[in-house]
Order: structure tokens, then C-alpha cells, then sequence
């Protein structure tokens, strides 16, 4: 049987081991971590370059057919389901460290370079990559860039676009687009753009990443509050004192409960919330800081405060953290990982809110976040065969969202648009912003083959 | 007489109060500090409002003329000035500080809002808004916003982008685009776009900026070196030490002896350049950074290091930079301040490169530079009286330029492109670069009215 012309063409402009396209194959790359929409592709492709990807770039030009770039399938938003069918372009592939140079703090990477294995390059050396997402270990560096991936260090290092120097991109035409890596020339800067847009208006093959010097010294505690509004509120009053924490991560008491059971952490067991609150810098200040930090967590109505005295102890407070989403499913088969932002002094409100949307919609949901940077990740628990309870887990999602916009706040902190999201944006956005991001996508894809149906509303 | 009519228009829609549109009063309106290349607006206005920007985007629009958008026209490239003549909305009048929050370190202004008002508005609250470019005293928000301004202390704080949480801007269909000021929605970034876009884009109105913790303590020190090598030299090994001091500015021979006629600061004889370094921090570590700061420099050939022992010798040491330009009135009646930036391990070369361009073109060139950031700003000296020294000096800002591109870096750290930099857009960008800039623009501007003949070439 002969082939479709488009994988004919595929096969020979990118040879033949580097196309798949049997549908048994295929069914693996029909959705990202957001598994409730899938859609099957009409061929996946692997480039080895960015001269492959141009040629996949034309093919399904040629052929009139969406393209879809996909690194390792981390995202949480459907972002790189090819909800149209198409090509999808898999970058894991082009996966090599190109550069490293420290004098210049640069790292210079393929598309498809895990965010762990520059991590562990760099080990050793006093330099970082600062972004650290929690799918670091699988997620590649350029779909970390593509969705401006945030992580539990944002609070004191920014997210992913302020860690990028420059950026190598094909365009819908076959073009390749460099920007950078010189920092911040005065000129429209389409560097920012790109981060974060999600494959619609190009496909992201080589970054030039800014590396920072790593903390020589960390300090790590542990508060627990009784009440979540106490929580918050210390929260608050942290970063109101002038101290920015490397990190400060929030979870309830629904999420504790997960985790004790499995883990024996020994939460005092009239804890409604704990935070997880980290330092660095040199050794001399660290002392102080610690000190003022405990004073401020106690002077806010912590019922305890756990510092750890050796790396050991430090590695252990965190693990209570990152085991946390896995130990969710003791509690329920399916559960839905939401990511809203709300400005840091709207975060005891925004934690009622949840609480009385879950009693309303008589939904289990239990809560970590990044609550130094006001990002929630309420975590919505449902068992899927019942019907109304995904119907009723789905409408408190869409309620808790809103009530983040209602807060001067946005649907995604981290976990990007997708296709998931893509109905709050005309609710964030006023259509003088929709129409201005939407020409802007038209100005880089006239034919809307990048990536179609996501990020903006149609 | 019977007003022309866009003017009658501009009247109509503004009041009479807010328009200018005799020809001697439009001369004032006729360039910025980029002063020898001038043309006449045909009105220009002053609103008070986004609504009336909004009235003059539309009257612009109805009568087919350019609009131009301006401050308080201290950019250096040109980037204000109405080559097409047209409307120059003036936003200096625009100047209220609308919302000061602390505890969300937020500040919101109108884009007319000089940065030393803000800067002056927070003076001993502990928080301050970071980018001090050097013309701080008059230069706007909104400006600074426009050109992407840079400074001093760019060099560990960044430069404006990265401390915009949000922009309001009239687009040229006269719609009120706002983005932000929620930091980092993981969507397309028009912010980052407008920030350096000079007016190319939309008109700015309002800013919403980030605020930051003041540093509580400051050490500064100047390095005398008897080479500028070995002062550029000094400046890479401290980065690559993995000191990032809050500002490390340059001064040549040539500079310092124009600095030494003027204001006597007892500059050793010999000095080939200095270096001036400051750092800042928690008291604690400070001591111990200067200490390895001043054995760097000695260990790198400093013949003198003076410590500031006071903030008042601390001032002291940096009004010898900040009196540099003007002392430059001294050497010559013309001048030119260029504006380069390279790898900053390329800052030996470039500095050894400028003074053969000197030589072969016999221009007088004496430097200062942000050297830690490796933005160079030579200054190049001439008569504008002799017709072949300013053609001299005009082909040697050239070479020095394109020597920038070389070396990977940039004609423009700072300055913006405006009209100035304008011809070399296409020696330091793709043609598939330049053309989805353009393609941005043209989905912003369709009509090309927004500031037109700017940053990019036609």
C-alpha cells in the first residue's frame, strides 16, 4: 500500500527512521500530563537538526497540515495535544549541550536537552541554572521555555524568560529566527514573546541560557500553623518585612493528611497548614535571617517550628514537600492539578474561597503552593467513573479560577494556557488584548498552522 | 486665518490649551539629545488622560499624519524626533503617582512621572524602584519603559524590563491595551514587546513597576590601573569570582585627565584607567566581599585602591563619574556619546580596538563604560565647525560600532536604535529576524503612523 503523501514526503526530506506513523505508535503522543483530551497526530517526527526541523517546518506547509513541537509531554495544559491532528515534531532528540562557558555565564543547548542534565553538567562547578520546575527531571529546556516555566524557586529567581539570553526558533514560513543571546538590546524584543508561547509562533530548537552562581549555604525550616489563615498571613508578612525566602511552599491540612499517612513526617497533628521556607546566600547573614524568619513564623501563631540543622535534615523537610502530589493518590484515583496566581496579599482570601467552593460543590480539594509568589495549586480530588463528581470537580476548577481573576490574579502561574484554560482568556483579557495577541500570532503564522486551537480563543 | 484642520481637530478633541501648534514654539519639539538631525512636528499635544491620548491617536488616524509619543526627550538616538513630521504627543503632563503598595512592592504611574519623583516618593520607606538611568533627573517612566532604559546599576539589577509588572498603551486603532500587572502569565508576552518599542508600537500611559528592598549598606572603592587592560582584565575575573558588584563603571586616561583638570580628585598621574565598584548587601558579608575585592584588584596590577570609609566619601568617589560627561565640554565643543556592548570578556579587545580606530581616523576618543556589564560608551570628540573631523568622527562611531557586532554584542546597550542607530539593524539582525519585527509592527501599526522611520530600517 503506498503511503499518504504527506508521510512520503515526511520519510524522505527527514529519512525514514526519523518518522513514525503507525497508529499503534502514534497513540503515545495524543496528549501531554492533561490526559482528558487526546487527540491522535497523523505523524510524529524526530529531528536530529534544526535544518530537519525546517524540513518538517515546509512538509507540512506544503501539505497544508498543523505542527505541533513537543519535548518530553510534561505539560499539565494540554499545550502540545494535537487536538487537529497534524505533525508533531518531538525536539527530545536534539539534545546536546553545545556550550558551556562560565567566565560568560552561558549555557547553550538544544531544544530538547532535559532541564536535569544541564543541572547535573553544571553540579560541582558554583554555577546553576536557576529555573527548577518540578518536572525537571523529564521536562527539556525548551518546553520549559515554550511555557515560561516557573518552579519552587520563582520566588527569589524569577521564572524561566528572566534566565534567557537567546533563543533559535523555525518560523511558520521555514525561517530561522535568532534572537539574542546579547542581553537586552534596545530593539522589540521577540525573545520574551517567544517564551511562554506555547509552539504557536515558532518552534523553539537552541537556547542560550544565563547562568547564575549558585548559594554556597542554605538554611531550611518547617512551621506549622493551626490555621491556614495563619499561614498565609505569615506569608504575607514575610515578604512585607523586606526578606525574600529562596523558596516558601504552602501545604493544608487535606494535603498533610496524604502524606503523613504515607509517610510518617510527624506533622503535629493539629496542624492546618504548614510552610516550608527556605534561605540562601553567604553564611554570615544566613544566621540573622534564620533567626528573624523563626521570630516571624512564631510571632504569627506557628504552633512549631522544625529548623534543620544538617543537609540531611534539610533534604527531609523537602521531601515532605515534592513526595506530597504523589502521596494524593492514597486519597483518590483521579485528581485534577490547578495552578492559579492571586497577588500575595490575596492569599488568605483566595484559600477561604477554595474551602467554600469545595463545601459548595461538595468536592474534595486539598492544597499545596508556591505561596511565596501567591501561585495556589489547588489539587481537586474525584473518582472519574462517577459522572458528577467529574461534572461537579470540573465546575468548582472553573469557579476557583475565576474567583483568581476576581482577585487581580490570572488562571496559570506556570502551567501555561494549552488548551485547558483557553476559555478564561477572554474573562483575564479585555478584547483589545486578545486582539492584540492574536495579531501578533497571525503576523508570525498567517495560514494558523503553528500549534492551532491553543493559547487564544478562536 | 482659518487653523489647518487637523490642528482645528487636535482643538476640537483636546481643548484648545493642550495643543501647540505655532512654529516658533514646535522648534523645542524639533530633535532630542540626538541634536544634529532635526524636524519640525506640525502640532504637538499635551494630554492629561489616556482618554485624551486616545483622542489624538484618533485625530492622527482620521487626518493620516504620524504620531509621535515623547517625554522629557532626553534620549540620545533620536528616538522622539518627528522625521515625518506629524503630532508629538508630549506625556509629560501625565505625571501622578496613582498607588504606592508596599506589601505588594507595586507602584503605579502615569507614564509622564519623572523616575526621580518615584524615586523621591520612596526615599526612606526602605523600597526603591531599581533603574537609575543617568538622565534619572528629568527622563520619565514612561520613557525609561519606551527605550528599555539601562544604568548604572544594570549590572546587578537589570534593566527596565525587569521590573515592569505592567503597561497601559493606546494602540494606533486607538484601543486601550493593558497587560499585566499579574507578573508572568504564561501567555504571549506584549509587555516584554513594549518595552524598548519606542513608541513604535502603541503609546505608553501608565506603568505599573515592581519595587524592591534599598540595600541597607553600601562599600565603594576605586581602582586606579596604569593599563586600561588591565582594568578590563580586573573586571572579568571579578565576575568569573562570582562577585556581582551593584555597579563597576570604567573611566579612561583620556576622561580622567578632563575630570582631573575640572574638579581635582587627585587621580594618580600615571592612572591608564580606573575603575569604581560598588557593592551593597546585609552588613554582615560586606566586609568580607570588599576585602577579596580589593586583593582582586591588587593582584591584577592596581597601583591604588582607595576604600570609602564614609557615605560621604562614598559619594565623592562617584561624582567623579557622574561629572565625567560634562567635564567633556572641556576637551572639545562636540561631542558624541556612542553606546556598545559586548561580552564582557571581550572588553580587553574592544577597549584596545577603540583607541586604533582612534588612531586611524584621528578622532580623539576617551571611554567611560558600564564595564561590568559590558556596555562601552566612548566618547568621540570633534569640531563641528570642521566639516572632515565630524566625517572623521561620524566613520569612526561606525567602525567602533560594527567592531561591537564582531565581537557578538550590540550597537545599543541602553540608548535605543531611534533614528541614530538605525542603518546598522541590518548588519546586526537576520534578514528573518528583521522581518518578524516588522511583521510585529505591521500587525500593530498596520498603517505605519506609530513614531515612523524608527528602529527599524524601512
Amino acid at each position: 500500500m503506498a503511503l499518504p503523501p504527506l508521510i512520503a514526503d515526511l520519510r524522505r526530506r527527514l529519512g525514514p527512521k526519523n518518522v513514525v506513523h503507525a497508529p499503534s505508535e502514534l497513540a503515545v503522543y495524543d496528549c501531554d500530563a492533561f490526559t482528558v483530551d487526546r487527540h491522535r497526530p497523523d505523524a510524529v517526527v524526530f529531528p536530529h537538526s534544526t535544518a530537519q526541523v525546517v524540513a518538517a517546518v515546509e512538509t507540512c506547509s506544503k501539505h497544508e497540515v498543523p505542527i505541533i513541537s513537543r519535548g518530553s509531554g510534561t505539560g499539565l495544559a494540554g499545550g502540545c495535544t494535537p487536538t487537529k491532528g497534524g505533525v508533531v515534531v518531538m525536539l527530545t532528540r536534539m539534545n546536546h549541550i553545545l556550550e558551556l562557558s562560565l567566565p560568560d555565564r552561558l549555557a547553550v543547548v538544544e531544544a530538547g536537552v532535559p532541564n536535569i542534565q544541564l543541572a547535573r553538567h553544571l553540579a560541582g562547578t558554583g554555577y546553576q541554572y536557576a529555573p527548577d520546575p518540578s518536572s525537571q527531571g523529564a521536562s527539556t529546556l525548551g518546553g520549559n521555555v515554550a511555557t515560561n516555566a516557573g518552579g519552587p524557586h520563582t520566588l527569589k529567581d524569577g521564572v524561566t524568560v528572566h534566565h534567557v539570553l537567546g533563543i533559535e526558533a523555525v518560523l511558520a514560513d521555514g525561517s530561522i529566527l535568532q534572537v539574542g543571546p546579547v542581553e537586552d538590546p534596545a530593539v522589540l524584543d521577540l525573545q520574551a514573546v517567544l517564551c511562554g508561547s506555547e509552539g504557536t509562533l515558532g518552534i523553539i530548537t537552541k537556547v542560550w541560557l544565563r547562568l547564575t552562581r549558585a548559594a554556597e549555604n542554605h538554611r531550611a525550616l518547617r512551621a506549622a500553623f493551626t490555621s491556614v489563615d495563619d499561614a498565609t498571613a505569615t506569608v504575607s508578612r514575610i515578604i512585607a518585612a523586606g526578606i525574600i525566602p529562596a523558596a516558601m511552599e504552602l501545604m493544608d491540612r487535606g494535603i498533610l493528611g496524604a502524606v503523613e499517612e504515607a509517610f510518617h513526617f510527624g506533622f503535629p497533628p493539629d496542624a492546618g497548614a504548614i510552610l516550608i521556607i527556605e534561605l540562601d546566600g553567604p553564611a554570615v547573614g544566613l544566621e540573622e535571617k534564620q533567626r528573624q524568619m523563626v521570630e516571624l513564623c512564631r510571632s504569627n501563631g506557628a504552633c512549631e517550628v522544625l529548623e534543620a540543622q544538617t543537609a540531611k535534615e534539610r533534604e527531609t523537610l523537602w521531601k515532605c514537600r515534592k513526595l506530597s502530589v504523589g502521596a494524593v493518590g492514597r486519597l483518590s484515583n483521579s485528581y485534577m492539578i490547578q495552578d492559579g496566581v492571586v497577588p500575595r496579599t490575596r492569599l488568605p482570601h483566595i484559600l477561604r474561597r477554595i474551602a467554600e467552593i469545595a463545601r459548595h460543590h461538595q468536592v474534595r480539594i486539598v492544597n499545596v503552593a508556591h505561596a511565596g509568589d501567591g501561585n495556589v495549586h489547588p489539587i481537586l480530588l474525584f473518582d472519574e467513573r462517577d459522572r458528577d463528581e467529574v461534572r461537579r470537580a470540573l465546575a468548582a476548577g472553573r469557579e476557583l479560577l475565576d474567583e483568581c481573576i476576581a482577585c487581580g490574579g490570572s488562571v496559570t502561574a506556570e502551567h501555561g494556557i494549552g488548551i485547558e484554560k483557553i476559555e478564561f482568556m477572554e474573562r483575564l483579557f479585555a478584547p483589545a488584548d486578545l486582539r492584540a495577541m492574536r495579531r501578533l500570532r497571525e503576523a508570525f503564522d498567517p495560514h494558523g498552522r503553528m500549534n492551532p486551537g491553543k493559547l487564544l480563543p478562536a
